[in-house]
């Protein structure tokens, strides 16, 4: 992908504001409303059952997360997806924890098929999970799969007729064309929770700025991966994950067109 | 407002250590806990149904905000709310996100009508909301409205026969007759999610150690917003809102009478 | 106790990375999974009741806190904790503000008679009324008790049939013979929300990589209480709790046996 199609992006997100409707886990809600004003988008939160499908109306993405799922929240995900597809809205998923439990994979393969999701987001067992594979995510982290990953995310993006990001020490996203690597990235990313969680909001303010979901994608996904590089390079030696966690939100904060070409590897 | 009425107020907070028992949405509550430790106050976020009653009642103060409200959630607040109004305990209401679904606004206008409020603070459209305006809020940043701040946190005070404070650029704070203006604050605050959930936390510290609630809901206000200036000076040039929001927290700790005096623009 | 009992313990950890499961508080539940990530482990916080006895079964432990309890949360805790009892499991209690509510004492002296519990962690009137004495916790901290914190810990261990820690200005630590004392400490963090959730997550990782549960319980308490003096030490005059939490967590990601054996204070 060539370069020259993220660069302006980031112009445009901090020029739109676009209202990022999350349902998501009560463990990284507060990092994802964080980092979706860091890139400077505005995030709104409602779960309740009652309100979901209208708040869904009023936003320009919904980004639904399926980290502390339980009955109650996927019905206020079903009406609040549904209510975002009426409209048009995209519709960001990241299947969190999925392959863990029987629980978790019904509900996500089902999810997908009653939602139409814009663009879906996970580690590489969650996404051979969701495609029907018989992945064990180890609690939210991912597990081994069978597949290569270049396979696997053409497969999934054709199969859920959705862009796919699977995040992992590379980055792959597939339009179920093309393929795209995102080269950056750090350990320490994984050593942080929330980080996953977070590249899906990021991706939604793109997608909730422009047409093109492949380069909100590509984008998104590239923001946190670079910005975790960056952030680990400022850490001095007696510092930690505290340390990191600050610097990668500055990063973040701090992103713009101009920095991510010098920064991004893309291929 | 003579500044001789707020200075002594910092230490007398650190003294009694109110406890400030919170129901409040998942995605500020740790923000909350501690900003309410960082000034001196003693935090409990209780949201069962079957003990907020009971935990009310043990209280210096009660802090109900509507960020993730639902039904459950709202029976909650009704319980504890009126628990409290049995016992005298201020009651600090955060009406956020009101104005931006009807499920929100007709909820937060009956709240007000089943529990009586000592202090309520929001954005402009949201108060706006709340009066009966018909404001857009925006998921909860602040929409337009058609009214001067002024006349908005005079009317409120006396619909609510509760002090009433509105942030913003400017906070406007209003006891029904008065109005006080803090002119302190920075933009930054406006990027961080909680930056207002937080402040109510602060005004209910007040209002939980001493008995005058307008000097309550001026010191809380003001602390905020003059923490915000001081942290934003310390940032350096690579830093963002990680950094800012760690600084914002250590200003807060840090916060005295003195130091109060000398930063805080009031009119 | 032998400090060379603990010094090799940290590797064990970052070998293994235990997955512990928690089921806990939404006030801390993001700083739980974050200290987990820090000393080694992996967390995983499934709170539905569909799935958390299947979640628990991939665990190497489970941590059950009380700090949000209601019913629902509850009933999650009994199918979890029931489904870790039958696998050999280890549980670690935190029966955060018991003694504060009638609610909550009872639901906590029930939850140890369904679910055996291998270690409890809380402050001095927490455990005082989860044995049966008449403690007034002050919302979640620490109220006034009436007995010796030896003689409490001691009586609680053999009561529970469990190790139990009391944590503190000075940590006690027994497995109904012996009793560890950890001198280490600061208070701040007493300061900051969640210091003493974490501490349980901390122990869980040792419970979930060695056999030796008593060892489990001095390592997790006092690697706490370590970093919390070494984070003080760290400060500059001006910084205050936010820059404190920060390094707090640095801390703990580079604790190590040779950094602990250098620092640790017990008796």
């Amino acid at each position: 992908m060539n370069k020259t199609n993220i660069i302006p992006l980031f112009a445009k997100v901090r020029e739109k504001q676009p209202l990022i409707h999350h349902i998501t886990n009560n463990v990284t809600i507060n990092d994802c409303a964080n980092v979706t004003l860091a890139i400077g988008g505005s995030p709104v939160m409602a779960t309740g059952i009652e309100e979901v499908a209208d708040m869904a109306q009023l936003a320009d993405a919904l980004v639904i997360n399926f980290g502390t799922i339980d009955n109650t929240m996927y019905q206020a995900m079903i009406l609040a997806g549904q209510s975002a597809n009426r409209k048009g809205i995209p519709v960001i998923f990241d299947p969190v924890g999925v392959g863990a439990t029987r629980f978790r994979t019904e509900l996500a393969r089902e999810f997908i098929k009653k939602v139409k999701v814009t663009i879906v987001r996970g580690n590489a067992s969650e996404i051979f999970s969701l495609v029907g594979g018989d992945a064990q995510t180890r609690g939210v982290d991912a597990g081994e799969v069978s597949i290569a990953k270049e396979s696997l995310v053409l497969k999934a993006a054709q199969q859920f007729h959705a862009v796919t990001v699977i995040s992992g020490k590379e980055d792959v996203i597939s339009d179920g064309s093309d393929i795209v690597t995102v080269e950056n990235g750090d350990i320490l990313l994984s050593r942080v929770t929330g980080t996953g969680c977070m590249t899906a909001s990021l991706i939604a303010c793109f997608a909730g700025a422009i047409d093109n979901q492949f380069f909100a994608a590509v984008a998104g996904m590239s923001v946190m991966s670079l910005a975790g590089e960056l952030a680990r390079e400022q850490l001095e030696g007696h510092e930690g994950l505290g340390t990191f966690r600050v610097k990668l939100m500055d990063e973040i904060t701090n992103m713009s067109g101009e920095k991510w070409e010098a920064g991004a590897r893309l291929k």
